[in-house]
This record gives structure tokens, sequence and C-alpha cells, in this order.
């Protein structure tokens, strides 16, 4: 999607380490008219495929993926990091690792909201080692939920997120995939 | 709000210990045409008022500040709970107890966006001891920045959230205002 590749050019900030900073417009100050274009990109890729719901997970995921849930005209559920000691209630549960924070999460999400009938849209702000992607893929799966495919703003193509995610099966559609960065310099695929 | 108010008496579960439960549409599952209402209804509150951004608190403030942020034309700001050890680079900080889960969460903004000449509005699902409310309005402090007000989804306006923030002189926009509650039984402003 060239407005999202333009955008990362422009405002985009590739650090040591495979960081690349997108802060100022994607998952810390938020350009909703920009997560619009989004939605509606996702939106025309998975039309007519019946999405009824869409799943993400906490925190910079939820506000794309209620914009484009705007697009489908369905609810989001977002998976949530446990943070309570005692778990209350009904839930599916999956951990997740964190490679940025180092960390792995216990992240639930209520039975209530992932049925077995649900064809969902899974939607990430970063595609990257996969393991957010993954965690929601397994909590679908216990819900006994249908995955429609999988809604990314940015994949780190360099990296195995993509290509484990896609050989699971997930139609995986990325409105940026980055083939290689370094300071200065980022060439999408 | 009308609508609002109806959706919390149909959906809402009140628990002990002065609980209510509002997963089903407000802050696990979204119902994001109800946000569009609710964000049009803070547009017409705060008309006039020079809002430029929205600032509110991971995560379940995000979802309804991406949509609201759309009926005002400007970006959101999400302050983050930091998970990471050493938070790198230049941030706002404060300390924000959660009384849900009993722990104190240090809370960061990016120096990059807040600053002084700032419009900002608050946005937030509850108000009920406002110490999340509190923590934005310390953060907004140490940039100068100005708050034009708070839009609130729900208040406890039975606990002490909403005195203490208006007294602090800021106005406070609640779109359902919860006078008493007990299971089964809520009763609005």
């Amino acid at each position: 999607m060239r407005e999202l590749e333009e955008r990362i050019r422009r405002d985009g900030i590739v650090e040591d380490g495979d960081v690349l900073k997108v802060d100022g417009f994607l998952n810390h100050q938020m350009d909703v008219e920009l997560f619009g274009a989004m939605g509606r990109e996702w939106a025309r890729l998975f039309a007519g495929e019946g999405v009824n719901k869409i799943l993400t997970i906490e925190a910079s995921g939820i506000g794309i993926a209620c914009i484009a849930a705007q697009a489908f005209g369905v609810p989001v559920v977002f998976a949530k990091k446990s943070r309570t000691k005692n778990i209350a209630g009904d839930v599916y549960r999956v951990e997740v690792p964190s490679f940025t924070h180092g960390t792995v999460s216990t992240v639930i999400v209520s039975r209530r909201f992932l049925l077995p009938g649900d064809r969902l849209l899974l939607i990430d702000d970063f595609l990257a080692n996969g393991a957010a992607l993954e965690g929601l893929i397994a909590l679908a799966g216990q819900a006994g939920a249908q995955i429609v495919g999988a809604g990314v703003a940015i994949e780190k193509a360099f990296q195995p997120g993509g290509d484990r995610i896609r050989a699971k099966g997930v139609r995986v559609e990325s409105l940026a995939r980055i083939k290689s960065m370094s300071p200065g310099q980022i060439e999408f695929c």
C-alpha cells in the first residue's frame, strides 16, 4: 500500500538491532486518517470472505483494529495481557513471548467472545517473529473459530514470522513488506 | 447519552465489589458503531474548543480514543504502561495505581508527542477513582500542554474520581453517569 510505504519512508526511523520506529503515526501517536485508509484496503482484500469479527492483541493493535472494523461493520475483540494474579471466569489463554521486551505474557480472551462459528480477521501492527499472530491463531483454535486471514500493517519480510504464519495456511495481507532496512535506508518487497 | 445508558442496562453486569462488567461492548469485545456515536457526541460537546490531539492510556481507552479522534480530525497519543526495564529516550512519566489490579504502573509518553501548544482532550473508558485521568493530567502538565477537557464513557459517580478531577478545573463530559448500582439494578444520574 503506497500511502503506508511513503509514510514509513518519511517518518520511520531505523535503529540498531533491526528496530523500526514508527511511533509518530502507528503505535504511540496514531494517525487515524491513515488507519482509515488501511482499514478500507483490508476490507477490499478480504471482501466476500464473511469476516464477522476482528481479533487483535493489546495494546498497539487495538486502534488499527477498531478503525478497520468500521470498514467491515463488525466488532473487535482484543486479547488481553493478563495482569491479574487470579484470572476470574472462563477464558482461553496462551503464552506469547515478546522479543522486544524479553518477556513472556499470558494472553487471554473470554470464551464468551470467541465462538465456533466465528470467521475471524486477525489484525496487528507488526509481523516480525510472528509470536503475537501465533498466539491469536492458538486462541482461535481453542475456540474452534475459523481464521479468514491476517491483516498486518508492517511486515519485516527479512524475519521468519511471515513464512511461519503462511506455512500454517493463514492468508497474510501485509500493507507494507520490508525487504531490508538499515539506518537511513528502507527497501520494500 | 441515552444510547450508551441503554446498552449498559441491557448488557452491563454488576458484580460484587462495585464492579461493572461491560466487556461485551466496551473494553474486551468492542462495538465500534457505538464508539462512533460516542465520538460524535464528544465532538459536539467540545466543538469550538480547538482540540488538536487526543490523549488516552493503554489499553482499553485506545479503541474509543481512535474512533473519537475521527470525529475531531486529530491524532491520538496513548500513554504506555512501561514493560521495558530500561526506558530508552526522552519520556514524560508518572506512576498510576490500578485499584482493579492492585498494582502501580509506570506510565510514559514520548516528549515528542506532547507539546506546550497542544490542546488535549483526554479520553478513557471508565472514571471511578480518577487515577488514570490524574496520571494523564500530570503528563500533560509536565509537557506544558493545555487540557480542554476529559471525555469519559462511564463515570461511577458514587466514587470520588469525578469530583477530584473536576476540582482540578478540568471539564469532564461523561456519557453515562452511574448514581448507584447493585446486581440487577443500575441507576443513572
